[in-house]
């Protein structure tokens, strides 16, 4: 059985910047990432939480990403604004973009954040949610690398191309949604293919093209999208508002630069938040109690809504801490010589 | 057999014109409408095409519809211009905000047009192509009635909530989607039920909640969406958007303003325009360039892009206009007495 220990939020963050310090990473962009770090393990997201650590180290050891790169913002437009990540993590542009995004928003009533350059770090409801907690609905959008077929074809174009969603809830979570238009996330069926088992029919075709249930198989051909002819247009249309729009790489251009080296994709971000009271004004509140009611119709069935097992997790977390594998632990340990 | 006429184009949009104008709608709404029905029949989207104009004659004959609304133009914000419908068809009401959307989408980047209280007529294609004819990025959403259970649950709370897209291309048609985020339209099952046929499973579940493949059934319970969770937390997004966020109808209330009657539904639609000009600058060319090639990735392998089939029946129709059936032709002209 593999001990668990015990640690406070405040030392996993602690933990982080020290790791990412320590392995070369500006202090600035330390701190942005061990805060999303925080926030993946304070969630149960795993994959997003410590673990990332290792991931990233092994990313940094690549030398592909600026350590210490420092994010230009440009205003483009009274509703749009870029930041240059120059080649450096998303978050730190993220975190200098988010505060001209949501002056604009809460300015012109929507508005447009174009991150370029960026290794982009992170899940995007951290990113949504920041705007939600400021009042704003968030919804971004990002492309990765070229590994999922359209509707219709057998080959690799589109990137599992996630977008998330947030609308704020006054005075509790806010409705958050997350999810890769593949079928499944890549790191799913490397999963199967570590646990030697069958991955279900319709993640993935092999390299001929054949519905395959084998993941080996599978990640050597082309990865689905959620949804059908649905879910491959919505991929498209994120491929399209994610990359030629903010003039930044395709999945499959982003794939090449990358060049084999298998570190975090580099590419661009759209993120887009619109502010309710604008829209509402004086019907805010109403609609707001609306929205709600469009809730309570779902919950009061016994649906869930999105994010719900992720805000029970925080709950627990922000009271007890998070339970990190000693395993885990010592290796990300082993980075600062401890 | 069924016998088909041959009608131009400008043949079919007089006789739209003529046949909502006697049944009283007024005729800068008649004109729109005209238009969008000429579109559906050209494009041979038959369920928006002539067929259109019973359904209309019928909401018509309902009174509900306000038959010389005069939609009054709202500037709100910078980035933000609602249009309140008044209660009549959404069409001119769209014709009208359309061009300050642009307008504005030119100026600040990104813009949102809101049109309040219409009754909702047409697919949302040709909304978003409208504004991808003038360079610009469309995304269009609309709520509907309370049909489809959130997933997790059993019971209609969504409507089939449509979301489009369009992408501008240079020289040619457009890259363009228009799907439900049902799993289908309500209307094939409604064809299912007519000719006694058993509807997928996955389409629907029956008033007690049990996955059905009887049309009737499925009517009486809640379609399902597409792309399970996924598709339901998107289903969620546009009511929300389309929604409270402009200060209108859920899809439940919509259901309920309705009240039976089973006349169009009538609520808000949210419209996004995104000005690649304004994000890109000098880089714009090169960027098409770089949409194009994705576009060349998809068709490159066999698979087809959404709507091509619609567009090649644009091509065949502005050509040899197109062929009603004499009986779809005959209850027409029965409207006018003719």
């Amino acid at each position: 059985m593999n001990e668990l220990l015990n640690l406070s939020l405040t030392e996993v963050h602690n933990l982080a910047v020290e790791v990412l310090e320590k392995n070369g990473l500006g202090s600035d962009h330390a701190h942005a990432i061990a805060k999303v770090i925080t926030a993946g393990e304070r969630d149960e997201c795993y994959s997003h939480g410590v673990y990332r650590l290792i991931v990233s180290v092994n990313t940094l050891k690549q030398g592909k990403v600026n350590k210490s790169a420092l994010p230009e913002v440009i205003d483009v437009a009274p509703a749009v604004v870029k930041v240059d990540a120059k080649f450096g993590y998303s978050q730190l542009a993220f975190e200098m973009g988010a505060k001209h995004l949501a002056e604009k928003a809460k300015k012109v009533g929507i508005a447009a954040l174009a991150i370029n350059n960026c290794y982009h770090f992170s899940a995007l409801w951290p990113e949504v949610e920041h705007l939600a907690s400021q009042g704003l609905v968030g919804l971004a959008l990002t492309p990765s690398h070229s590994w999922v077929a359209p509707a219709g074809g057998t080959k690799p174009v589109f990137g599992t191309n996630p977008i998330a969603f947030a609308w704020p809830r006054p005075g509790g979570d806010p409705y958050v949604f997350d999810f890769a238009t593949s079928a499944v996330a890549r790191g799913e069926i490397e999963l199967h293919r570590r646990s030697g088992k069958a991955i279900p029919f319709g993640w993935a075709v092999d390299a001929s093209g054949e519905p395959t249930d084998n993941a080996e198989a599978g990640l050597a051909g082309a990865m689905l999208t959620f949804g059908q002819h649905k879910g491959s247009a919505l991929s498209c249309m994120i491929e399209l508002l994610a990359g030629p729009l903010i003039g930044d790489l395709l999945s499959s251009e982003s794939q090449a630069f990358d060049a084999g080296a298998g570190a975090t994709p580099c590419h661009g971000e759209l993120i887009l938040a619109l502010d309710p009271k604008v829209f509402l004004g004086a019907d805010t509140e109403a609609n707001f109690g609306r929205a709600e009611k469009l809730f309570e119709q779902i919950t009061g069935q016994g649906a869930r809504l999105p994010s719900q097992r992720r805000f029970d997790a925080r709950a627990r977390s922000e009271k007890n801490g998070v339970f990190v594998p000693k395993k885990l632990l010592d290796d990300i340990l082993a980075f600062i010589n401890r």
